[in-house]
């Protein structure tokens, strides 16, 4: 049995979502607040989340040829104010230095909330002829947005990211691009974090400062709100145009380049809490467990006990795919049980003088509860087949949660009811006017969470105004 | 032959050392300047070379038992002041954000020089037992410091480095912590960048702002200047005492920790270029190496010869721990001989048709000029073989020069005599009294590097008062 003091300690979803939240990354030592206001600190259980979600993006990046690169964290004022739409988006959240040192600066610098200037402005310098293009650049940083109100992982003054950004000689070179790896945010959140995610294109409303079509992923939280946990931004030249980035192409004319944008966030983080979460506490998918296998020794001062488990840790860590550790604390067995399942380790393995005598051992899944008994002698391919196992049911379970929480609506009233009942996605058809879209808002409190690629012809009229529709868009209340 | 073209661009390090140096970095398009002052990019070819650093020296940490984290960036004014020796030290040179979007702060923020208030606010917060000791936490990030005079790498205004900070419960493992990590420190300087490292303890007058003692591994540049490669600081009880943290011991007492922090940064990349680099531009040792082996094709328009280049790139990459390409762009081959030894590759494979009708291919190493004509079937053996010899050779040729440029002075004339004729490591005594080293930092613009772990008695007396010595000093000039 596990222990119920941990347990007890965090409040359960149904009661208090929110809560629940804020309690799982204490309890599970993600995160710790500061004494600087809306910034956090990421705890070693949490980073090393964030060191496998970036060592698979990076990856996955790296394979379709982008390379990465660092720029400064500053951007000077009159930098900023180049692009009409962009600096409208962001000014109102920036942090701004005014000194260095003892002295007032000439003038002010923005910390970065994202790079799109700064990248133009290393672009017009080594960009010069078709030969320099595409460039396709990336960067791992930290970026500070002024928000008043902050929740850990989902919405902080500052945090972690990766910004690609690309420059290409054409329009349609820079749209496959966009597109190319929304693909990877898609495939890394399906495969990696075991998050089903519905692709799409922002509306103009929901947009990026300064993009001419903003696309995004999608995912489903277990309260019923949406996460835009990924976006990819096309630029077309509206950037260059502003920056005067431009290159010289074989038929020796001077050309305007083509960029895009693209990001994904420690609120992938906040995803992966909120997706897979349960009143016990974190779930992590196998792939971004820190630790995948804990090994927990029952009546450890037995003779035998705790050298069998280090041998068996032994075992796993040869395979050399498997994180796998110890628990030989101090601890009793069924607080390490809580403790294992407050933090989200996939798998625990039982092992004391019983099954030792009986050959055999006991391993308990975190995403089912389940106890499987097997033979010492199987426990590598288990263990091994179990991981893959786990993985691909965490995702099927979230995608069941998710399609059995997607709604339709087909007129304002069922619309509303809708969302005065349940929590989910509502999909709606919409004429493409902006005017309905702020109606939607202003009524229901949700937004468009996007126009995805597989559209269904719900109705032929719009959800709100009853003229013809363009789009089906799926509506949500969204962190 | 090498094409001159890109080599006559570069200035000769005889003439101008420090031209020389910003040739290099540019020319290998490391670097690019922008329009934030003091602030630089690291261009893809510099930052792959900080990635292979990161991923050697982060798992080295973790060998340890370094856990990584993230911290915010930026530090209320009031936090910094909390210790006075370290806000004396950086208040001069810290940037300061006073506004957070249309508002201004009710307190004003410093962008971080370093992070060890916001580490003790977090040990305060996480610390309450000896059962949470040792605390053993690194991050990887970028600090800022408002400097004057900038140099790529070595010195900008906002640079990316490690910083790691523990807490003990005892002042004997803080000092077991402090001096570990500078073992760290030297063997991947020796191990991974070719660099043989003095380790030292610094003067008081040259350690950091707030530690007890500050340990160095310092080393000799091309030019003879010295360049502090890496630190570590052993803070005592100091800054605990200053922020409050303390711990409940096993005998029920409230103590205070003793703390450590250590750090390497980007100038690691500085550092590289100037021990190994020649006037044909960058030399990579294998282990930092982005890309360890290009294979340039000799007439590539003849058929066959880049499917050649192909298949010995696919036999080496398949080989799992060799970094290789094909120069297959349209460039002469000539060309890419110069631009390849630019940028510091450590070893090209020439293969034509004539190499491939006598089933051979050449092989020139980057560090010596060396060729050597194996035959095909010997590919992956002599490049394994090749790999491990250049990364060896190149700290031996290192350390050659280093010792040739160590001198020893026994009094001041001597002293003054050596600074003015030559210019490297100067092995002097020293009474201890900083009264003496300010005297030699004034008449010889040189300064105190360390008093190193391995002293000799080189006489009984101090080189500036002649009174009893009390320890041998490495002097010299400094990056």
């Amino acid at each position: 049995m596990a222990d119920k003091k941990l347990v007890e300690a965090i409040t359960s979803m149904e009661e208090d979502f929110a809560q629940w939240y804020t309690d799982v990354v204490k309890k599970a030592e993600l995160i710790d607040y500061t004494t600087v206001k809306g910034c956090m600190v990421i705890r070693p259980a949490g980073y090393a989340i964030w060191e496998l979600i970036q060592n698979d993006l990076d990856r996955r990046f790296k394979e379709t040829g982008v390379q990465n690169v660092y720029l400064p964290m500053f951007i000077p004022e009159s930098l900023l104010n180049k692009e009409k739409d962009h600096v409208e988006g962001f000014a109102p959240e920036v942090a701004w230095v005014t000194h260095g040192g003892l002295e007032p600066l000439q003038e002010r610098l923005c910390v970065r909330p994202t790079s799109e200037t700064l990248f133009c402005d290393y672009y017009k310098n080594v960009v010069h002829s078709y030969r320099d293009l595409p460039q396709v650049c990336n960067q791992w940083c930290s970026v500070v947005r002024w928000e008043k109100e902050t929740r850990p992982f989902l919405r902080s003054r500052e945090f972690l990211w990766q910004e690609g950004h690309t420059a290409h000689a054409t329009a349609e070179e820079a749209e496959a691009r966009t597109l190319q790896m929304l693909d990877v945010y898609s495939q890394f959140l399906e495969e990696t974090l075991a998050i089903p995610a519905i692709k799409g294109r922002k509306t103009d409303k929901e947009k990026f400062a300064g993009a001419v079509a903003t696309y995004t992923v999608e995912a489903l939280m277990h309260d019923g709100k949406a996460l835009q946990s990924g976006t990819s931004h096309n630029f077309g030249d509206g950037f260059a145009r502003a920056f005067g980035v431009q290159y010289t192409d074989k038929d020796n004319t001077l050309k305007y380049v083509h960029q895009t944008s693209w990001g994904m966030t420690t609120r992938l983080i906040g995803a992966v809490i909120m997706v897979h979460g349960d009143d016990s506490g974190l779930k992590l998918p196998p792939a971004v467990a820190p630790v995948q296998v804990m090994i927990i020794p029952i009546q450890q001062k037995k003779e035998g006990v705790l050298d069998k488990a280090y041998e068996m840790r032994d075992r796993l860590a040869a395979l050399g795919n498997v994180r796998v550790k110890v628990d030989d604390t101090d601890k009793s067995p069924g607080w390490k049980f809580s403790e294992q399942e407050m933090r989200g380790v996939p798998m625990r393995v039982e092992i004391g003088p019983m099954d030792m005598a009986a050959g055999k051992c006991l391993i308990v899944r975190r995403d089912t509860g389940e106890k499987i008994e097997i033979s010492d002698a199987d426990l590598e391919n288990k263990v091994s087949e179990l991981l893959v196992q786990i993985q691909k049911d965490m995702l099927e379970t979230a995608r069941a949660h998710r399609d059995s929480h997607t709604y339709v609506a087909n007129d304002m009233d069922e619309f509303k009811k809708m969302f005065s009942e349940k929590s989910g996605f509502v999909k709606a058809m919409w004429c493409g006017n902006q005017d309905c879209e702020d109606r939607i808002k202003e009524e229901l409190a949700v937004t468009s969470r996007c126009m995805p690629f597989e559209q269904e012809q719900i109705s032929d009229v719009c959800v709100c105004c009853g003229k013809p529709a363009k789009h089906m868009v799926y509506w949500g209340r969204s962190y």
